[in-house]
């Protein structure tokens, strides 16, 4: 059975058809947002549904399933606020169940991709399983008892949320979603290339100066890790910090939800193996015993395909 | 029909015939433990389940559910590690079904409790709920997608042992669980009367040196919540300091899990209503506003009951 998933994320729109029995992208379609705006995004992914519905020669339009990267309503369709994109209550299901001019199930990006992970990926075979995401932001999808956990109205594990007391006395940062004191504010990828950026900028990071050769722009957490490697004191500081603040996150969630696997994605700790490493020791020096007993930490399968194939099962 | 439910506390052992059709404790019992070795417990349980069961005109023994406070693997009866007990890896299901006469179902106690409110108490007519209880120690039971959520190892919300900063620059408290960082090491009952009789000891809290009689072993969080509402600034900073930090909990958690409701439980909360109202407020105020929006925070309606209710529901 062939469904579309879509996935939007804060830089770029992705689409899927995919083999919902087997898991398997049949075809798919990626673009950068031109404009971000619900209306031009919801236009370019009917576009692209019915090139890839073409393609696959399909006379019909197939439900969807739409992952995005803010906190949504699922059941109702309504996105109240996704600030990467610059939405808030936006009801996006029914604009796109017009556009593609079919039924539309529309989901937290994270809780997507927590179901392909669970369906035919690192999640497989456990009742209990948390996807613990570092990319642009920090963000979680929950499987609890077997079942995907979006939580009363749709917006639970929102990790990069939780308040943490700011590392090594320094002032706090405003975070995306404009309050202070959330973790995604120290750990996610924008903040850590923020970070690093005012650091070669101030001189602190000679080595992070060097490697993104007089362009701070191209500074982010892949640079960063090169810089640890590299044996730069300021990085691996860094990297400390960041691995600590991630490290406690997946420690509480442990003690709070006793998962029986945490699955690592996103960017970020793709790009940064010493970054994970330091975050799974942390986690696991730092997660109750009885939880952390049994607790397996594994790197995700399915990675940037994770939240299409998640998509896709959730249509309609 | 009715249940065994028995609740293992740190101080209590407590014992109720529940009808569990409708909630409605029959005969209850309730003792402190004389000796709290497993073996002890389990003796003091079948005597007053015989008790019970004679009383209520019983021939033959009745299925119970047995909450303990501690981390246990629920389905197996094995309780890991209860430490106000000194319990470690104690096959309690095994021990009670034999000594009863009868199969039985371990848990939680805070799972059961959890179990109790939703079926018969404040959290009825919602699919996810948190009862986030202080007593002795601070813990969660969760109810998620309209059922107990107990954890891949049967250990999950134990909210408790999630790590937090020390605040205002203090030293780290070891908790009860032999680790540093844990909120109950700063928030739970039993740190509470710690720091408080501290506090009048060092002539810290002149209230508290006048409410306790010279008896600084009185001094408990109903005695500080008394030294606050009569103006005591050290007792007000008290409680500034662990509502903030309760308050952050349940953000956190609403943040993670995004439930229809909390229901606030235990000793603690009920017996300091400044206290409580300071854990709403700081909640509202951090909690991700999605999240917030249409959280419900209410008292438990069970109180004491909430776990022997539950148990009985959790009864083979």
């Amino acid at each position: 059975v062939l469904r579309l998933g879509v996935d939007i994320g804060g830089t770029n729109l992705r689409l899927a058809l995919v083999e919902v029995g087997i898991g398997a992208v049949f075809a798919s379609r990626k673009e950068r947002h031109a404009d971000p705006s619900p209306q031009a995004v919801v236009a370019a992914a009917a576009r692209l549904g019915r090139d890839l519905a073409a393609g696959a020669g399909l006379s019909s339009q197939v439900a969807a399933g739409v992952g995005v990267a803010g906190q949504c309503r699922g059941a109702s369709g309504l996105v109240l606020s996704a600030p990467n994109l610059g939405w808030r209550d936006v009801p996006f299901g029914e604009m796109a169940a017009r556009a593609l001019g079919a039924p539309v199930r529309v989901a937290n990006d994270l809780s997507a991709a927590a179901l392909g992970e669970q369906r035919f990926g690192a999640a497989r075979g456990v009742e209990d399983a948390v996807l613990f995401f570092v990319g642009s932001g920090v963000g979680a999808g929950l499987i609890l008892g077997g079942r995907l956990h979006e939580g009363a109205g749709g917006v639970a594990g929102e990790v990069g949320h939780v308040k943490v007391a700011a590392p090594g006395g320094l002032p706090e940062r405003r975070c995306g979603c404009g309050a202070l004191g959330c973790l995604e504010s120290w750990a996610g990828g924008v903040a850590i290339a923020e970070r690093a950026r005012e650091a070669a900028a101030a001189g602190r990071s000679e080595a992070l100066r060097a490697l993104c050769g007089g362009d701070p722009a191209r500074i982010d957490a892949g640079l960063v890790e090169r810089a640890c490697a590299g044996g730069d004191p300021w990085a691996r500081g860094l990297w400390e910090e960041v691995g600590a603040l991630l490290g406690d996150a997946v420690a509480n969630l442990a003690a709070l939800l006793d998962p029986a696997r945490v699955v690592l994605g996103g960017g970020v700790l793709a790009a940064a193996p010493a970054l994970r490493l330091l975050l799974v020791e942390r986690a696991m020096a730092r997660a109750l015993p009885a939880a952390a007993r049994d607790l397996q930490m594994v790197p995700s399968e399915l990675g940037d395909d994770a939240g299409l194939v998640g998509a896709a099962l959730l249509a309609p």
